[in-house]
């Protein structure tokens, strides 16, 4: 697999991973109308940055990251991961997650924290929580979930 | 006291008050270099709303509300308060909260939501929890205080 960061001009070769993700309602808090500028914005634009996995030619997952707060919280990194329907079942989030944890640690980030991990998604928090997370809060019925309804979320960090 | 939102336009009323919060660097984790212009854009700027709190014509403090997360968890609703070193010890923070209590469910919103109280500011957890928030996570060092550098920050959630 190879992983690295995308330009803006790139978005385009993500966006069907990220589009299908958020229209499924299940994970991320993201309105699943979502636009492909709004998605470009909220993922590229400094200092978030974007990266992309390729397999075989195939955009087969994606991470963004960037730090969870602006000034005195700046030191935490916050990631989102994404991976294609298709790529699923393969360890493509785990690697992706790896790469993430790397990228964090040479920008000087001391710790990574996801704040909206949605608790009924339990491979995600199993992936996490085998990638070194640990679970610091529980936030009750926090997410609409599209086919469970109110569902509450989960807030993970790790130090790096 | 008199509450009320504010337009961008009068942004300059509270900006003093912010100011001074957020240069203590010991409450907010915004950059306590942050400029009135940025300040306003983050306080100001659709679908966040700000509200300034007045006693005998001078500004005692001022709140700001938005949706804690976009789309799928936009029922949770998000407030930050400031208060001015002046007007401390006298209810004003207690009386900004439950008028944004008011205010949310004004809104339609089901449950507020505080990512990043500063565990050391003990003044404020007990208010907040008096206010009927409970502590629902705690991320170690996630603040970079002034004084007592790496400090951790708790999650405060309610219902409404």
């Amino acid at each position: 697999m190879d992983i690295r960061a995308i330009s803006p001009d790139e978005f385009e070769a993500v966006w069907p991973v990220f589009h299908t993700v958020i229209q499924a309602g299940d994970t991320y808090p993201y309105p699943p109308e979502m636009t492909f500028d709004e998605a470009r914005e909220l993922w590229m634009t400094p200092p978030a940055r974007t990266f992309g996995a390729w397999h075989e030619g195939e955009v087969v997952g994606c991470y963004m990251i960037k730090p969870n707060q602006p000034g005195l919280g700046s030191h935490v990194a916050n990631c989102g991961y994404m991976v294609a329907p298709s790529a699923r079942g393969q360890g493509v989030g785990g690697t992706l997650c790896e790469h993430s944890l790397a990228t964090a640690r040479d920008a000087g980030f001391l710790a990574m924290q996801f704040n909206a991990v949605v608790a009924s998604n339990v491979a995600a928090v199993n992936l996490w929580q085998k990638h070194g997370f640990v679970v610091v809060g529980r936030v009750p019925k926090a997410f609409r979930h599209a086919k469970q309804g109110l569902t509450d979320i989960l807030v993970m960090h790790r130090f790096l």
